[in-house]
Parts: C-alpha cells; structure tokens; sequence
C-alpha cells in the first residue's frame, strides 16, 4: 500500500520547499484564465441547446443573448478591475464577503465557491471528453469511463504536487486562442467570399411561436456559464510582479477583451453556418470541421481545445483545496482540509473534490449540456457578494473615486444578482434546485462545524495552575479464554501496571467454567479469577455486566483497564482466521465512559 | 445498526434451545429431495440448449440421453442406499472420504461440495426466477435484481433460524410433484387422442451432419446436473425415525422413482411437442402453456416449480454452513465458521455462501444455462470419493453380502468418475475450468489454515508449572499535542500505572517547539518533556525513532506503552471533525513488537 502510494506520488517533501513563486502577466494570463477562455468550448451551446427543439428557425435568437453576455461581461470586467483594486492581497469572494459581512455571508459565498469549483471540473472534463469524442466518434460510448480517468490523471497530478507556475502550463491557452482566433479569421474571410451570407445561413428577426419568455431566460442562463472562472485573476492578484495591481488590471483586461472577441466570433460563425446543437458532436467542432474539413487543423482545434478543458479542470484543483483550507482555518470545515500531505498539496481537498466531481460526471452521465443548469449560479452568488460587499467597503473607506467605483460595483452586482435570480428561477426545474438544497446543506454543515469545534476548545481549555495530572488507583480487567502464552503475557503485563489485577473468563456452558476453574487452581498464580456463563454464546454482554459491577462496587478505583490480547498476524489475511473479538470489545468499550483499553499485541509466527 | 439487526433476524436465542428434531418419512422426502426433484426444471433444457444450434433436427438426440442419465440415476440411487447402510450417522462425501483416505481426500470432497453447494443456490434461484420470468415476460430485464433478492430472501430467512422440519415446507415439493406428474399425465392422454404423434413431433434417429461426439458428451454432462442432491437422503440418516436405516432408504427409493418418472415423463413430452430452447422462456413453461395455454394450470405450474426450486437453494443453507463449520472443526476452515449467530445458525457460512452465490449470479448475468457448465463436476467428484470410499470400506470390513455391495459401490463409483472426467474435458472451455482452478485453491488454502493453526497451537502451550506471569518495569509515553485537559487526563492515567512517564511533542517547525517547551515549563508537572521537529509533517515518523531510543537505551524496562488519547464524539459524524491519529497510530504501533498501545478515552460532550 504504501509502495503503491510512493510511486503513484512520489517520495514526501520537506515543509520549506513551501514557497510562492511570482508569475509574470505573460504566465499569469494563460494559467488564470484557463477556465474563463475554455468557457467558449460550451457556453454558446449550452445556450443554443435550451431552443434546440425549435429547429433552424429559432438559431437567430442566439445572437442577441450573446450580446446581452459580452455586455454582462464587460460590466462584471469593469468590476473585478475595482476589487483587484480594493483587494491587492487577494480578493476571493470568501475574503471579502467575511470581512464586509461578517462570517456567515463569507460562509455563504464559500459554499458557493466550493460548489462551483466541483461543477467547473465536472463540466470542463465532460466538454474536453465531448472534444475528443467530436473527433473520434467511435470514442462515444466511452463517455463516463473517458471523463472519469480524466478526473482521476487531474487528482494524481495534484497529489504529485504540481508546480503551479510551471511553464508547461501556458501552452494550452495560447494554443488554444490561436486556433479560435485564426479560425475566426478564416472564417470571416471565407465569409465575406461567400458575399457575406451563406445559403445556410438562417433568417434572422423571426419569432417563432413556440418561444416564450422562460426559454428566453433559460439559454441566457445557459449562456452565461461562458462568463464562469473571470474572478480567478483578482483572487490571485498577489502572485503578480510588481506593480502587482496594474499588472493584475492588465492581464483581466486582455482576459476580458479576449474572451469578448472568442465568445463573440464563434457565436457568429455558427449563427451564420446555420449550425444546430447534436448530441454527437460540439458545436465548435462542427464548426471547425466546416472550414478544414477533417483535416489537421479539425484536430489541432479539437486538442488544443481538449487541454485547455483539462486545464481549467485543473485551476479548480488549486481554488477547492485553498478554499476549503481557508474555511477549515475559520473552523468553518473539518480540520482535516487544513493537513499538507505527503507533497505539500492539500490532499484532502483534492480527494474531496476528485471523488464529487466523478460523482456528478456518473450521476449525468458524462453529458456537459445536463451539467449546465447547475452551473454557475454558484459563481453568479459569489460574484453578487464579492460586488456588494465592495460597495459597503468604498462607503466605509471614501477612498479617492469612490462614487464611480462604488456606481460601477453596483451595477456588476445587481446584474450578477438578476443573473442569480434568473437562474435560479428559469433553470430550477431543471436541475439548479439541486444547487439550491445542497447550498443551504453545506451553510448548515459549515455552521455545526463552527459551534462543535468551539464547544470542544472551551472543554478541554484548562487553568494550568489549577489542573495537574495526578496518579489514581488503579485495576486491571484481563478477558481470558484459556491458559496459554498469550494470556500468560497479557497478566504480566496487567500486574506490571497495577496491583490489583483479575482474570474473567465467560464459558458458555457449566462444564468449561468448571474445567477453566480447575485449570487456573492448577496454574496457581495468585490472580484472582472470576467467571461467567453466556447463554447467548456473547463473551460482550457478561463483560460489560462485571464491569457495572466493578464500577459499582463501593471503594472503587479510578481507572478500570481492560487489557485485550490482540494476535498480531504475520500476514493480513492470516486475520480472517482470529476471532476478531478484541477490534470489537475495543470499539465497544470506547463508548463506555472511564474504561480504559489496552491492546497487549502477540506477535505470532516470531 | 444494533436495531436494525434485530428487526430482521430477531432477538438472540439462548444455546439451550438448541436441539434436533427426527422426522417422519413423508416430511423428509420432500424437504430432503427438492434439490434433486427441482432439477427436472432445467436438466434437460440444459441438455438440449447444447445442441440447440442444430434446430429441429437435432431434438430427438436428446432422448437417448435422457434414458442414459436415468440409467445413471438408478445406478446412484442404488449405490447410496448402501451409504445408509454403511454410515447410518450421516455419510456425508466430506465424513466418508476423510475417514477412508484421511484428511486431504476429506479437503478435496469438502471443497468439492462447498462449490456444488454455492452453484446449487445460484442454478436453482435463476432458474426458480425463469420460472417466473417465463409467467411474466416484462420482468425479463430484473432478473439479476430479481435473483438477487431471492437469495437476500433466503439468507434473512436462515439468518433468523428456520425450523428445517417446519411442514410448510413441505408444500412447495409436493405441489411440485403432484402439478409435474399431473401435467404428464394430461399430456399422455393429449398425445394418445393425437394418436401418439403431432404434425409438430421431430423426426427421430437421422443424425443432423454438426453433430460431434463432443456435443453429446457436452449434452449428456449437462444433463447430469438434474441428478444433484441425490445424496442430501444419505447426509440426512441420523434425523430419520427409527428404524432409521430402512426409513432413510425407502425415502431414497421414492425419491429415485420420482425422479425418473418426471424426468423421463417431461423430456419425452417436450420432445413429442417438438419444443425448442428459447432464451426467454423454460421449456418445462413452454410445456405447460402448450397444454393450458396461459390459464391457471399454467400459472399454478410456474409457481410450483419457483416455489420447489427457493426451496432447493434453501438446502444448500443447511449443507453448506454445516459442512464449513466441520471443517472448521477439523481446522481446515477458518474457525469462524463454527461459531453459532444469535439465532443458533451458523451465521458466517450463510453470509458467506448468500455473497459467493451473489457474485455468480452477476457474473453469469443470471442465466441458468450458462451456470450449468460450473455445476455438477463438484457433484460427481464427491459421488466418486464416496463410492470408493465406501468400496474400500467393504474390504476391510467384509460384512455379509460385501462382495454385491461393492460390485455396486464400484460401478456408482466408477460411473461417477466417467461423469466427472467427461464433464472436466467436455465443458472445460464453457467454463468447468473454472471449477478446475477453484477447487484447487480452495484445497490449498484448507491445507495452509490447518498448517497456521497447527502452528499457533504450538506456539501458545506452556507448560503451566514453569511459566506464571510476572511484575516487570515499565515506561509510559503520551504524545501529546498541547495542554489540555484530554492531556491531563492521559498523563494522569499514565502517572497511575508507572513511575516513569515521559510527554512526547513534535512540532512542524521550531517555534511551535519553543512554545510547547515554555508552556510545559509553566505547567510544571514533574513529568518529563520530549520534542521532535518533524519536517514531513508526520507524527509517527519522530514517535517511531523515539521508541526505538527508548527501546535500546540501557536498562531499558520491559514494557513499554504508548498512552494515546481518543476522542469520542457523541454524534458519528463527528469524528470527521477530528484528526484520526490515534487509530493510525495504534494500528501502526500493533506491528511493532513489545510495544503495548492504551487508548485513554475523552467523551465529548459530557
């Protein structure tokens, strides 16, 4: 197990090769905004699919929804720039929604967040699959395994203990903006030969009659899943050189006007393509596949677009574990989230995220399109606090500027809370009530964590001067089913700690009670035996009842131990063929209070 | 858990009321025989489906073997009533062979039947499923789930303790009997007003060209499996009423000619109709709807044999568990198996046959006909290790008329050898090889327990007058991770059992450290303070060098305990609140040698 554990991640490091690295804006741009920029893999069709059933005659009413997106995501750009701003040191939503609101409203936004970073790796791994399965159809019914090994390769890596900021990560980004944008530009020029208008270009301002305003709703809330993942800069703006906060203003600027231009072109493109949404394939591959056919360049879009997937995945492997981290620190999450493993990551977060994330990929079955009503209304939440808790803050500091700032927060956080409401309300019936009962579910949890851990530090704080450990009386209870070397090493040991030590013995019949009494007349030791007779063939029940006993008896000692002999086997399945009654009473007799166990090992085969 | 356990199997019955009943010749015949008399639902469906390939023209091929597996039947049946004659307490294949040919020839029919008894649950619920599958074609998709119910059915059942004598087991097998033979008997009234032949009667003796030797030898095995659990009669003797010999054999002989008669009887008739294997529907439901189309004889028939063929899977519930617990006793099986539940049964051998019977029902997707190549081969193994066994018996004893009994036991013998080798060679691709390689590993692993507990029993004798336990000096180490009252109270038992304690803390870094030792300073308990800086983060690491110091310092005491403190929460979940040290570290601490681990309980919450 443990051999199996060191070449799966590696031998364990030391805790100062703990350190950060500043990155530069040429690094930080493709690694932070990995999840953003990948958004344009699904986002449009995730927003197309919700009027799919309309046919060709509905395609058009994508474009004005994709308007209305690249408007939203210029406010929300706007916004961010002001809490890179406010908060150079960092300005997760958790941070400022703590320390405007006081630590349930940060609580409610981490919940959020930790919801979110699930769903963006279930999401991005089942669009980056989709890449795949796009190019090699034959792949499809693969789906679910193909993510799941996805998530699983992500989880190793991470365990590993990946170096952030290594170089190998930049790739993926700028290949990938390359092959949209030079896509986008074959596209407008292959465009403006066919005269601008292609045969199958569908007609454009028509209604048809069966739209209506919540299907309207639903792909704009759909479509919005593009606009996840843009909070990333400004939550890691002290990674930047110096000046860190124009460098971080810098980098969300290009991240902004990037996936402004990506989101805009394709959406375009497919519009005048007249492509509709397929189960089989993604609409950005059939869209590439119309330009180059199933040439290189249809899989080189189709990779670059599958590693780009894979590596906004990826960011959430750093976001969860932190997050949860931060949380555990405010006592807000099981302490455990807060232990660096073996590699310095945090293992726990990262088991945690891989093991829900896999468990959303099995439960929809591999399928991006179904995983999206759930999507993002985690990220619109969390968006709304962080902009409102920063309104609060401009009202409170009146730094200079403080009314456009404060004008401009506003507007990103009432948007950021209509898109909340509407998703909540168009998408709830088809999946973001899920979002809606597990939000409250982890809020409640997280707020039990707090009171269960508070309660224990005030029991267990003590007055030093007042409480010093002190020796008490003592007996020792030995459990014996015989005479033999293992109850002879268990009584040894029994009188080194105490002088008052008995044997007890449960027979289940009279005969064996009366021959183990002859016996240990035989053995003659000196210690006392008492006995008893199960009629339910339990040796737990007459135990227990002699421990009352003792416990009752008038004079009695402080500490009651009951020493167990446990057989230590040479080999683990060598265990199946012990009574494993020792694992029991021990698990038993810990629920009974002031009965001390000890576990006197016999090492067989030795 | 505790609760839940006694609403399904009951409160705990007490070791007295354990006793056995003897019974009377019209209760044991059905309760004993429906394991053979089921197998008339598919030993010659099973037969048949092996060259059902062939069509129409290969049916009659099943006739002859048919009459050669009746032939065989009678030689069987002939051969075990001299079984009741030679061990009238009970020949079970396991007894005669370890008492004829000592222990090993005991293993390898002991695991023989173990195997027969795990595929007799498995055949005989997912054919009794067919049954009703058949009645009820939409529930042909849950048959696994169906199955599998079954047998959580059965094993509830016996985990609650059934009176193997109850008479309402009776029914099943009777209703069985009378609904077979009476359906032969309307069928041979159909057939004779049809003037012994339908328009749809196949030819019969032209040998269709695919027809091999290998598929008959393939037909004829498969067909033997209708002659299992013919010798449940002669394991059973002793619970026969006096005069217990000739009661038992007359049973035996009705079971026989019951047998043939609705074998032969059904097998003939499906041939007249011209019946054809069809994986959606048993033959013998075929049968009856070709009588009374889908009426309530027909329904009344499928139910029977569903009822009879539970039943049959019940048996192996009693053979099973009390072989194992045999074996147990002779140390060949883990001793786990003689232990009696609550409820008086042999708990572990019902769980443990109910898991292996599960995981072949899922493995072979629960389908009859493609269990019936692993079954059998047990069977015959252990008829032929009886029989000779029994022949070597003759010869030594030489009882009257022992020259006639062992030409009998020598033929059944010799019979069931062919059957066993035809069996291995013929179906070993169909998966006997299966089998073949089980039966060995199962032998293997008996002769490996015995040799372990052998060993420990040597190991744990004393000789009582030289070894007595004694006093020895010990020392006390309490890792500790702070001060608090949970290390109060740890120190406070380690003071009351030793005089020579020693606090052990390891810090990640050095200023936890210097911190720790100023506190401890403050404290000011007279106890000794150890630290250790850890630079993997890892408590056990420091834990583990310091014992070994301890361990090879001069003058080192012979005990050495570590006192660790556990937490115990009052609600479950709590305990993921919580660092699970102590169990990693007791669990590790185990496999070191001469290291005692006490867990100092602390209840939260009091």
């Amino acid at each position: 197990m443990s051999t199996f554990k060191r070449l799966l991640i590696g031998p364990p490091k030391k805790s100062r090769q703990l350190r950060e690295e500043r990155i530069s804006k040429l690094k930080a741009l493709p690694i932070l905004s990995s999840d953003a920029l990948s958004s344009v893999a699904y986002g449009y069709q995730a927003a197309l699919s919700e009027i799919a059933f309309i046919g060709v005659a509905g395609l058009w009413i994508g474009l004005p929804i994709a308007g209305v997106i690249v408007l939203l995501l210029i406010a929300l750009i706007l916004s961010y720039l002001q809490v890179i701003h406010a908060y150079p040191n960092g300005g997760g939503a958790y941070a400022v929604a703590s320390d405007q609101f006081g630590p349930v409203a940060g609580l409610v936004a981490g919940a959020a967040l930790l919801i979110d970073y699930t769903l963006t790796v279930a999401v991005s791994v089942s669009s980056g699959i989709a890449a795949i399965t796009t190019a090699y159809p034959s792949l499809l019914p693969w789906t679910v395994p193909l993510c799941l090994l996805g998530i699983l390769g992500i989880m190793v890596m991470n365990l590993r203990g990946m170096n952030e900021s290594a170089s190998i990560l930049m790739w993926p980004t700028y290949l990938f903006i390359i092959s949209i944008v030079a896509m986008e530009v074959v596209g407008f020029i292959h465009l403006s030969h066919a005269g601008w208008h292609y045969k199958q270009t569908p007609q454009f301002g028509v209604l048809p009659k069966e739209i209506t305003v919540l299907l309207i709703l639903r792909a704009f809330a759909s479509g919005c899943s593009a606009l996840t993942g843009i909070e990333a800069i400004s939550n890691a703006t002290p990674q930047f050189r110096e000046p860190t906060i124009r460098n971080a203003q810098k980098t969300l600027l290009w991240l902004g006007l990037l996936l402004a231009i990506m989101f805009a072109g394709t959406s375009y493109l497919t519009f005048m393509k007249g492509l509709q949404v397929n189960s089989n394939f993604t609409l950005l591959g059939m869209l590439a596949q119309s330009y180059f056919h199933t040439g290189f360049f249809f899989y080189f879009i189709q990779f670059t677009t599958f590693a780009v997937l894979i590596l906004a995945a990826n960011t959430s492997y750093s976001g969860f574990p932190l997050l949860a981290a931060l949380m555990a620190r405010d006592r807000f999450m099981p302490r455990m989230f807060e232990l660096r493993g073996d590699r310095l990551g945090y293992s726990n977060g990262i088991i945690v995220l891989s093991v829900l994330a896999s468990i959303l990929i099995i439960a929809f079955n591999g399928q991006t399109d179904e995983l999206i009503p759930l999507y993002a209304i985690g990220v619109f939440l969390s968006f709304t606090l962080a902009q409102t808790g920063l309104v609060k803050r401009w009202f409170k500091t009146k730094t200079s500027g403080w009314i456009w700032r404060t004008a401009i927060n506003s507007f990103g956080g009432l948007l950021s809370a209509i898109v909340t409401v509407v998703f909540a309300v168009a998408k709830f019936t088809q999946g973001a009530w899920i979002v809606l009962v597990v939000l409250p579910l982890i809020i409640y949890f997280g707020i039990q964590v707090h009171r269960h851990y508070d309660r224990i530090a005030d029991h267990l704080r003590i007055n030093m001067a007042q409480l010093k450990p002190l020796a008490h009386k003592t007996i020792v209870i030995v459990p014996i089913g015989g005479v033999n070397r293992v109850v002879a090493g268990t009584l040894s040991y029994a009188l080194s700690v105490s002088d008052q030590v008995i044997a007890f013995y449960v027979g289940f019949d009279d005969e064996s009670i009366e021959k183990m009494e002859q016996k240990w007349k035989q053995w003659d030791t000196g210690i006392r035996l008492v006995t008893a007779r199960s009629q339910y063939r339990s040796v737990v029940r007459p135990l227990m009842r002699f421990l009352t006993t003792v416990e009752n008896y008038e004079g009695a000692p402080d500490h009651i131990i009951v020493a167990i002999p446990q057989f230590v086997t040479r080999r683990w399945w060598h265990n199946i063929l012990h009574n494993q009654t020792s694992i029991m009473l021990r698990t038993i007799l810990l629920y009974r209070k002031d009965i001390v166990v000890t576990t006197v090992p016999y090492h067989l085969g030795d």
